[in-house]
């Protein structure tokens, strides 16, 4: 296992007793885990015998560190979570708590839709002083463009699974960010807020900070 | 034939004296046509035998009058037609050429594409003053969606092919307009110029004008 | 927020106290409030705790206006909503109870479908009655077409996912009114009754009407 | 082979040499042969070479009856090929060739768009003196629907390539004729004139009839 | 309502009560009535309050005949309905039951997979003296293109949605038979066999045979 | 390099020049050279300055070998390689091809069609007595699952991109087979003649016999 | 039924009562059964009333064999199952289960993605002994691409639904593996261990082994 | 314009006078110029005219720097661009030009596909010393996944159209991309080198090091 890299475990399919037993293994070797997609029961299961971890039940994700982030120890640098509403809270958590535990200070931005732009040029600043973005959005994902085209910071893009009828499950948001006219735009795969969080973790990490 | 609506010719698949022969016959008994999807060669062709039509080389558009348009008879109302970039040209010129010979004051802002936005907001205030907007856009479309929540006059977006890989030829883009955030935004066929300057039109001429 | 603009609320994903709550909220200061895709169970319950709301169980709305409407603040002009049969029903009503509520008189003409096109015939005189044409078809969507062919209004078609096998939930009427030979047809996404009425409206505010 | 149905060269991706010798010798003991797929230049070739055969270049087949069709030797039923307009005579073209060919009497209607469905209704009567139906038609495809509940005979649907954007050469077409809400429409492949010319003739010869 | 054609009623999306009421309407003016898309539960709610009715399990379909069938009625025709396995019995079913009630002789013809072609051959005779032959198969739908090369008679195909992975819910079926190599192969939508059953009845009542 | 195994040349793309100097560089170290996908103007190229070669125009490929293949050296085992009609021949014979270059004694089957399958029974025992079948088609790609129904050998299916309008330039051949009733056939990519002959010989191989 | 071949039920839509009598009617004439997509319950039912039989959770299968394997009756070949991880392990233990009943000796391993490649490495040594490789691979399926072209045997991918957002159920892996550099590799549908477990042991037994 | 970066042209669908004049104008106010898309007759002529500026027939890039890069004045990171074989060079050589010209160090790994995965050891201690990676690849994209789980990088992979039959234009490895196991991988659009470029440069540049 890599220094500073959290063990990863996916959740989906797995019973919470499995995610249990894998984290009760890991954390013998390791000073840090992230689950993914973990649902409210298996979440409540889990923290019932583990109390040291914790549990987003947005993100669906629980977390576990051995030691507390103290400023002392700094961190890799700032990532900005951005997203549009509420539905797409679930994947940003996701996004979020990847990058946190990866060693990155994390902001967060939401209800800056492109539908009412005004909201999103008064955070524009906010965001500008994090050192890489994810965007996330789902519907037409214009968020990612727009934002894209204000910013001079590494961005990658997440497209989410929320629409309906020719959204097709997030396939709409999809191309709209892989054709961005905004350039240097990434992209992740649908939902996955976990890949978005990793890759701006890797870009920090990669600059030459101290270590949190 | 219904009074002030143009004969419209589909010029793809016909040849140059085809087009001709209908304009030919049309002109006994109409008093204004519209041929779309006419290249250049063919256009030439038919000016030099129907001098009394004009030809536009960007929107591919042939269009006769009996009657010049004067202040006198008015205009139905003020319709624009937005887009990004010069790439989109051929779609917006056609959807402009058919709503002016329906009846309408065309006004044309292009070059306002989202990764620039300042640009968009310097057009803003002429934007508004239209009755109704045409928005044509390639790539990712998010135009569609970033005006469609600044403007709120009836608006009419027409995807473009301009992209390419994932881009499906208008897919991307088509979809992304039919998930725009921006509520009441409607859509029509990818590249079609002439569906969007026609709806245009037919929103406009029924708001009780008088005829030009 | 916007004059005679509703505040809507997209009720997919929200609970019922969430849904009471937003419009607690929204009453204070607007005059009107839309809430969309709302279940039988959850309108039920927000009737219970707020009885001014109307819910329509058919398109799944709650609609709250502070002022009733009466004849003396006129309307900004009439929407026709058309459809087939029962099946599309409730896209029909999201789309007439969104008209509804911006301000327009709306008229319902179903069971008008294209297989049996006598009754549609028959109907058409009140059709062409409207200043704005919602047509809501599952199927092959072909009376979007038809209608379009025979009515010179704005039209504003809505797919629905009414079908199967190679209906692909909604996408066999979406490409159906995409290409429809009759001009100047426009599209929403697939079942978004709330986007064509919102269109419609947005169409028959600018026509400068009295407000309602 | 069988006795009465013709020998079939599919012409794509044959040289007009090639064609040519396999007419030559199919003529031999066959009594009749259709050749679809062959375009202006192949056809004359051939017909320079095979003068007895007959070129068709709209529908681009070729065919050849060692006997010619007299009133006295029956004709296996009526067959009406019915289409919108110049851009889908091609495959209705090949349709009434191959059903020609195999022993139908075979009446063209064209020109009957549903965008302009007065003249569809003006020709109602003579499609429904037909015994069998094959409806040729591309765009939305609405055609099939509209015909197919207003007459009460076996309809066989061609969806054509006829469109652009998100026609997807033909399966915009294809798919509204899957779904078509008039019942009993059955449906053959994109341009496959080949395909319902061969199906209407079968129906027809099997009803008992005399043969041709 | 046009003689001897069934009302019918698609089931799917309505209640018991709901079918039974229309029973009951239609039985007043009507001589036959088919109801299909109607699960066990409402099947058996309908025959306790509609005893005359008959209701098939595996087909989903409600039928009712005011008059027996009998010889002397006579019928219009043989139709032989084909599959390959139980899986696709539901779809033949439904085809088998339309057909019939439209006055047709049906012959059910199962277990005749290509994957064990020596079945299909011990059955050949049989399928032969039928005047019309429906095909309905999954998987790869192989048995219209082998059936078709075998019988000169009229046939629709119905794909079904039986499959799985890259089956994508009968498209795998749909595109093999829009494609198959044997002339003449008609086709419905996926799991139609309603389609199916109308088209066959459709093609044997225009043989200008007595009326069942 | 393996031991037995050809170097290979993907010629698409490739100048006749480029394709030349691999094929001169490759001589010095290897025994057997195969590149593919050479168009028979680059074809003719080659030859007259490596006239050791031999060119397939129809399969479109370039062999060489050191030493000629003689009974004495023996052969891996025998490979059937079975298509359809003349349009399929170019991908069965890059098949046949790369199987006879890898070692295998290769047999050819074509014009084995299933609309007319008694041809294909007529040579059943030929194809029985190879020790792997590649079944190469278009159109609805139904041979695959017809032979393996009759045959217990190792099958390999190449789906090609013969074929229009719903074949979706071999989808339509590829699902077919994907879907295939007939247990144990594997597929490879559309028109990958290459692909399949190459598994093949990899099968022989594999069988402890000599070496050619 | 062909000697030392199972016979296999699919179990899917099946009951188990319906798979108990099959086999009970199986077992009195063949020497081996298999049965696929048999869910936990079901198996436990029929395990109640058929004792010998034996079930397999992970690859929901039951087998039957008549008279036990012994080192005696030989094996016809050694089939490896390679996959990645956890979640594949169904998709692998069905296509293991298959190729064992049907006579390979089958080693099995697990763990060793592409993300982690020494673990893959570590095991080449094992796999190499293997006469054909089956690789089940999700996500993006790699690994068949990985292993392809660091063996030279045989080699048939399974590509599985694991994956989500634009895994599109499986489609992502199987474009992958149809599309693999490493030549030869051969693809059977998505999820379909069994086809894979039947291709593998078709390859074996026709190496001219001793029956088991 | 912004301090550093490029003025961008898209060479696509502009003639070489066309670009020549963008070229000229920018000149004037910027310090670097690129040019994408310019075919090698275009790409001629402008240096005909412009001969300080530099052409890549490969990478179908013009580019053109005021100062020259000097060691002195610094680079902002190192940047690996790494493919699989010559047909992806053109993908790769657009990325290699972008990030060069926004101020990259560019090392250059190519012939490391996965198929031969010796290569790619033999490159990786190479490949890890750049601070961020551009991962090239057509066909299955496998590279990604592969080089994804051996460095801890910040990764950027581009899908190439290289490929034929279900790679769908880029369709496979763009999916495989997406859905790679290796965490953190990002992914532009389909052979969008330019966009790969811009967004590794965007990385490096916001690392804080000194502006070439
Ligand atoms: N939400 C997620 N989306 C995609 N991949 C994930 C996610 N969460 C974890 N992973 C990956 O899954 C791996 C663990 O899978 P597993 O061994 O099945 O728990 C990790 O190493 C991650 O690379
Ligand atoms: N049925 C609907 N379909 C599409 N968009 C809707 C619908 N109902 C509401 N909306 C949009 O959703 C927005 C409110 O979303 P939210 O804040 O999540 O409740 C509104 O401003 C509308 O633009
Ligand atoms: N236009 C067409 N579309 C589809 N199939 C055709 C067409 N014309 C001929 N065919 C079929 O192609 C077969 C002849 O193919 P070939 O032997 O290649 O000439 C005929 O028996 C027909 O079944
Ligand atoms: N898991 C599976 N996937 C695909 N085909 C299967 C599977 N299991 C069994 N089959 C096939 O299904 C046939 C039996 O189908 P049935 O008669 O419906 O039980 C067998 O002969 C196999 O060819
Ligand atoms: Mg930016
Ligand atoms: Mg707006
Ligand atoms: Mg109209
Ligand atoms: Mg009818
Ligand atoms: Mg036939
Ligand atoms: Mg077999
Ligand atoms: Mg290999
Ligand atoms: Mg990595």
């Amino acid at each position: 296992q890599r220094l500073g890299f959290p063990e990863v475990i996916y959740g989906e399919g797995k019973t919470a007793e499995q995610i249990l037993n894998i984290m009760n293994r890991l954390s013998e070797y390791t000073d840090r885990i992230l689950a993914t997609r973990v649902d409210a029961e298996k979440g409540a299961y889990v923290l019932s015998q583990f109390p040291e971890a914790q549990y987003d039940e947005v993100g669906r994700t629980l977390t576990w560190r051995k030691h507390p982030v103290t400023e002392a120890t700094g961190l890799y640098g700032k990532a900005a979570v951005v997203c549009a509403g509420t539905s797409d809270l679930p994947v940003a958590s996701e996004a979020a708590a990847t990058a946190a535990i990866m060693g990155c200070e994390v902001i967060r931005i939401h209800d800056v839709g492109v539908a009412g732009i005004h909201r999103l040029f008064a955070k524009l600043d906010q965001i500008r002083e994090a050192d890489v973005i994810i965007v996330v959005a789902g519907m037409e994902g214009a968020l990612a463009s727009v934002l894209g085209g204000l910013v001079d910071k590494p961005m990658i893009a997440v497209p989410t699974s929320i629409g309906y009828g020719a959204h097709y499950e997030g396939l709409a948001a999809l191309l709209s960010m892989l054709n961005s006219c905004a350039p240097g735009v990434t992209v992740v795969n649908i939902d996955n807020g976990f890949g978005a969080g990793y890759a701006a973790a890797t870009i920090l990490r990669n600059r030459g900070n101290v270590q949190p």
